[in-house]
């Protein structure tokens, strides 16, 4: 095995009780484990056993079910969590190796908030830190603050391309050496080792500098899941980690090379950037198993929550007069995330689903890649995908916690090691040293040109 | 002793490596503590071994000692710090009766966010959260945060009141009992249990619910430093531990009673306010030791610090032309922290003090009462306080860590202890039961009168 040899990145997604949007109703289900720091805990300790490279928190500032009343949120349920900052924080003082991925939206933080939160996680885990960068989706959200619905989805990346310049740049106010403090000389840190950021924008005005160090990894890994235009162009520039959701192996092989070319295109390295779809496993020790535990789950799901569901993927379009046996109709435009929406929509068309089969198909991954089988199986559709350049790694989203990352870790993770694809040992402490991600110098960010918004970009 | 006997309370004032401006440079000191969680998680080991009630962590959302240059910052030292709620949750799980109190900004925050990260941490904690609630001082905080000056003190304080509200309500977005996680029924919560806020205010429209369950603690503490009078309003009417600078018995105990009157007035039982001014011990075996320990102190402070510390506590007014020897001028109004301003205004007069004198008195203590002596010294200041109902307790600020809390703990401690002013065993394993606090049940911030702003209270 050469150094240079490429090998997978793995996310546990870990959407306590599950990915499943039934989960917390199966009988193994840890219901109430949105709010129980010790199941989060063991859940980490299971990954950094499996050797992940990172725990990845989604998140939502508001309840994002579609719901009409409290009947109806009480059938979904599944929503209680901890804001994902503080349950970071404290499961990085119980961990030594993995990556703590939280989502953050720049819609409805500050950018000095965002950069001294994700500074310090960086300092408290000695380098282990990611943030996933969103805009939001849900007028749900919007209306936590201030407003009655989401700002349009141009207008949401305009704020966050320069949030994004705010928040790098005050990562960057102090050298990472400028901190000696020299009790004698009476000099706390090197003066010419200060950088204030003086940022005066559209948007925002923030001085800095920031009252904490420049972090260990220079910046926290930085994660971004967009797949419009306007979110890949985003990614192109700043993410270093692509979450997406595919379907096929063709639809991930032609995302994962469009990604990479946008990448170049800003004068990146495209192997700075880890392209990772979600993967939504079910695992058996036989195929049989593995369909057993499925039909379980997909029993579970309340018929309320379905077609909620399918609304909510479509953007919140009204649904509801059409019949559950007929095909989907065509859709109107929306605010919301106008991507997702375009691939459920084609893969009704391209399977031939009725609403009901639509909504029955999509209950699982929720538009993420859903296997089904043995160890060998899901297995065997990582490797093709990774081969063939379709993806550089994978987000595992277990359908019920913790058994669902039990079985993966238990026999999904040493067929990745007997194959060659995987890891059997931690290369570094850093999330960066593990990704394969080069620690980015003071002032890095600023040296790509500044992107304002989607270009062209030649097929 | 009877159980009604009312006891002493002690906060933790961990401003790491300490109280005192030149903390840093003292030869034990940790000049690089405020971003090292292993000397925090000692530090917090250490209060608990000294029975604290609680953990208190000062912060501002940007540099706020006053400097023209890096080489005047590079002097002043000791910024760098950990943001408060990063730092709370990671000590949270690493400690077991300490109550936890973090300061957050209604200026420069979103309730949502607020109500949402102290839910959680109340969770991780199991009971232990505090939120010291801040309208921000200084100008170089607000410039972080698109203005180029602080909103005048009455706008902070009618945001900060509607703030409350808000973030109160959020807390109160669903019944203790509320979850039931019906796995079979497929009910995650009862229904009835769910109240959505639906505040609209002249500074927030915010609709919730709340994605975290009610607090353990129905709401975490809620402590205030606000001594002007608009500062005193609010915190009669919100404040369960009233945070003040007092350098007097007469003083303190004018205060103490005028924040219990104030309280009654807004029909809330005194008791269950505690007031705990803030005291900067220097402890030794002998007075003399004492002394030479101050000394030592004093003694690394730079003169460029000690006079801009005096320019900061004066809200920002420009006396660098005043000559040092001669005494301070006539002050005009400010927008700061106008009550902090009168006490040192109010101490050089009482004292007679020039400029030079008047910083080197205020260097230590920097308001806040000093007392320099052995643990009886100690121990006889705060019996004398809290007896004559004056003081509920103390906000404990030790000039160095960790040589200062050992102090305290070691020496201080067992005395209050042996005269029966203080536990020998925490209480109880929540914040509330340790204070003495009652939980309020679900809606019980919305019973009280809204507080609208300062009224006249009779002498």
């Amino acid at each position: 095995m050469g150094v240079t040899r490429r090998t997978l990145r793995l996310g546990a997604f870990l959407l306590t009780p599950g990915y499943h949007v039934a989960s917390w109703r199966h009988p193994t289900a840890r219901a109430d484990g949105g709010l129980d720091f010790a199941h989060y805990r063991e859940l980490l300790h299971t990954a950094e056993r499996g050797r992940f490279d990172m725990f990845f928190v989604a998140d939502g500032v508001g309840i994002r079910t579609p719901y009409r009343d409290a009947d109806e949120l009480s059938r979904w349920g599944r929503f209680l969590q901890f804001d994902p900052l503080t349950l970071l924080s404290a499961l990085a003082v119980h961990t030594t190796h993995i990556g703590l991925a939280a989502t953050a939206s720049t819609t409805y933080n500050e950018p000095f908030h965002i950069a001294r939160k994700f500074a310090s996680i960086d300092h408290l885990s000695a380098g282990r830190a990611a943030w996933n960068i969103v805009t939001s989706v849900t007028d749900a959200e919007a209306r936590n603050f201030n407003r009655d619905s989401q700002p349009d989805h141009t207008a949401r990346y305009q704020r966050a391309r320069e949030f994004m310049e705010v928040v790098t740049g005050l990562w960057d106010s102090w050298d990472d050496d400028a901190f000696g403090y020299d009790k004698e000389a009476g000099r706390y840190f090197e003066p010419d080792g200060m950088h204030v950021l003086d940022h005066k924008g559209e948007h925002f005005s923030v001085r800095g500098p920031l009252n904490v160090a420049r972090p260990p990894q220079g910046y926290p890994v930085l994660i971004q899941a967009g797949a419009s235009a306007d979110g890949q162009d985003f990614a192109a520039r700043w993410a270093e980690v692509v979450f997406t959701a595919a379907q096929t192996l063709d639809e991930a092989r032609t995302f994962y090379r469009g990604m990479k070319r946008q990448a170049a295109a800003y004068g990146r390295d495209p192997g700075q950037m880890k392209v990772m779809p979600g993967l939504f496993p079910v695992v058996g020790r036989t195929r049989a198993e593995a369909e057993d535990k499925y039909a379980v789950l997909q029993e579970l799901v309340d018929p309320v929550v379905g077609l909620g569901l399918l609304t909510q993927l479509l953007g919140d379009v009204d649904i509801s007069g059409c019949p559950l046996d007929g095909p989907l109709p065509e859709l109107p435009p929306t605010q919301g995330s106008t991507s997702r929406q375009q691939l459920v929509y084609d893969k009704a068309r391209r399977e031939g689903l009725t609403i009901k089969e639509l909504y029955r198909s999509l209950t699982g991954g929720r538009g993420h890649r859903i296997v089904i089988g043995t160890p060998e199986d899901v297995a065997d559709l990582m490797e093709e995908w990774f081969t063939d350049e379709a993806a550089d790694g994978f987000n595992v989203m277990p359908p019920v916690l913790p058994q669902g990352l039990d079985d993966f870790v238990d026999l999904v993770v040493p067929e990745l090691q007997r194959r060659g694809l995987f890891r059997t040992e931690y290369e570094s402490t850093t999330l960066r040293g593990n990704l394969g991600l080069d620690r980015p110098a003071r002032g890095a960010a600023a040296e790509l040109p500044l992107s304002t918004g989607p270009v062209q970009v030649q097929e």
